[in-house]
């Protein structure tokens, strides 16, 4: 039932083009931006920001004015999170927040020993790597939250809605002694209903899954409390003596247009409104994946429930940035696609089985298609 | 013999302000750059760089083309590097590529125990808190390298020209079992002669010291090991899954403009060569600085040796980025410095001694002229 990886599963002799769908790289949006053409660049003279600081009086001293206030203004149009009451840390991307979030955490309690991360099953398969390719002494892997029984401080990390799996997630320990960071990357509502605006101690938000700019690596922090966030900060300095001001510069214009954009009247570029159209495009995608698999017994993608969204003021289901797709007992589902030339995540580097993989939803329109396209073969391949 | 904070030492009641000279922050060429003014903005298109990768044929994924060409152009003009049979791997900034250094070389030992990284002192006092921050079960500060005499693996920092001290370095242990990185961060025309180009195992330089740009956040290593660089970018991907587009295509073209500058009838905008002009601006300050201390018998200031540099084809002495200056026996130099409102970093920081500090000398202009104002008061005031 496997196919020859040489000549395709098509029949014919053109080598057919591998797909990776294995990382959730965001170029979907591509379109959209390109809409915008010559009339939205971001120009730098060769004179500006030669110094690390970007506001010495600020206690996230390389943070842009400019970055955090349009952080703030989003934060209020979409509905999805508090910002009062929160300090603002920018960080290289969430991968660099999230360390400096468990530094933060960790080095302030003083332990002998190094707490343990977790977080429940199917998690981000990064957290692991994260938490453990230092061997740290403040912070180790401790693997499923749903696990987790031990009666010493511990970090949860909650993802939600969830990667890879794309469902709302609350932290499930809840013991004494627990600390908990929400990554909330996914927390927008192309992907899911904006139920109401998230109040952690902890928030982490990316510029990649919100608007598509994984290439900037700008991500934030919302953080409750002051001595946490000043440690976040340290981290950042040791770690790369603050975050890029271009970059950041550039995040902040395209989070402006964005909030523009939702705003009726005040679209400076005449655009859609960005969450509508990627709600909208998002939407299109699951749907055609749902008929692609349809009628198919080896293969089988989670349902949603219909919730309201505050921001869309309707009802909808999520449509996330990955499926989790489910093959057929027994199956190697990463291996079987990977025949197919689809590359994919498999289940067991999220906590979970073999019998699942992530596939990314964020790819461009070609590889999409293509990928379509290939899945009934896989369905025939493997019913012989 | 100390003086009052609030009044300041000038006797009148306007309070002096602070000089921050604790940091090396390199906003000195600030005029160079905007001589260039309009003529020169980077301009970046909404829809550009949306993905994670910058070529993925590459060994380094997150590399953008433009940057790694510059890069070795500018290694060739100036032939401080030699740039052949090394890979080039950007980092946020050079700490993060110190990091990536440090996981490569000890991540593939497979030690029970975590490794030496040493630096002769004094050193730079980044390297200890590198090492040590996370307390990783791979590396850990071992100190001044003149006192390590262990039979085990270490991996030595060899800062040339030094920071804090200016002076050209070499391994100082030469056991076996040693790594050494090379942090070349001040190997450039305008502080230091260039003798003959560098060619080791791993090189470390930035933006930051050699442009002023240190709000980029960009730094290269030129690596010769295949798998060494290989482990480089994988801590790069875990630690912040790449480095700002933004940020390597602003020092694509910052570079690019430095390459032109050095070349006699292809000056595009009309330019002065970058390094004659910094390195005049440099002699300069160092003049004004060794005049203000001539008389001076608290404080005194190393003497460098006449070099030929192949660069500018003549001798020269060299002009640090920092001074490390040295105060009379027994006197807590950065203390008494911050009673005159000045901000300096400690000797001991550097593994030296209170009767040292480090002062940056890349300041902008009003903050040199204030620190050289205030120079004669210290005199004035200890001498009572």
């Amino acid at each position: 039932s496997s196919v020859s990886v040489e000549n395709g599963s098509n029949g014919n002799h053109q080598p057919e083009p591998i797909i990776n769908l294995d990382h959730g790289d965001p170029t979907m949006y591509e379109s959209y931006w390109k809409k915008l053409g010559e009339k939205c660049r971001l120009t730098i003279p060769v004179s500006q920001s030669l110094s690390y600081f970007a506001n010495a009086k600020n206690l996230c001293w390389f943070l842009e004015p400019k970055l955090e206030q349009e952080i703030k203004i989003l934060h209020n149009v979409v509905g999805n999170a508090i910002v009062e009451d929160h300090h603002v840390v920018v960080g290289t991307g969430s991968s660099q927040l999230i360390q400096a979030a468990l530094y933060a955490l960790s080095d302030s309690l003083n332990q002998p020993n190094p707490i343990s991360v977790v977080s429940a099953a199917p998690y981000y398969s990064s957290y692991r790597e994260i938490a453990d390719f230092l061997r740290s002494g403040l912070f180790k892997w401790g693997g499923d939250a749903y696990k987790f029984d031990e009666d010493e401080p511990y970090i949860e990390m909650v993802t939600s809605p969830n990667n890879p799996n794309g469902v709302m997630r609350e932290a499930v320990v809840n013991r004494a002694g627990g600390m908990v960071v929400h990554d909330l990357a996914y927390y927008w509502p192309q992907y899911t209903a904006i139920t109401s605006p998230a109040d952690h101690d902890i928030m982490l938000f990316t510029v990649s899954k919100c608007t598509g700019h994984a290439g900037s690596r700008i991500g934030w922090a919302l953080v409750r409390d002051k001595d946490v966030a000043k440690k976040m900060v340290k981290f950042i300095e040791i770690n790369t003596i603050g975050v890029s001001k271009e970059a950041q510069l550039r995040a902040a214009s395209i989070l402006e247009i964005v909030s523009a954009s939702c705003q009726i009247g005040v679209e400076p570029y005449d655009l859609e409104n960005f969450f509508e159209y990627s709600k909208n495009f998002m939407a299109e995608r699951w749907k055609k994946l749902r008929d692609a698999v349809k009628k198919n017994e080896l293969l089988s993608v989670t349902k949603f429930p219909r919730q309201y969204c505050n921001f869309t003021a309707g009802f909808t289901e999520a449509h996330p940035a990955f499926v989790w797709m489910k093959c057929k007992e027994g199956m190697d589902c990463e291996k079987v696609l990977r025949e197919h030339k689809i590359l994919t995540r498999g289940g067991k580097r999220f906590g979970s089985d073999q019998e699942h993989v992530r596939i990314s939803m964020l790819s461009r329109d070609e590889e999409f298609d293509l990928f379509l396209q290939r899945l009934p073969n896989i369905i025939a391949d493997e019913e012989v």
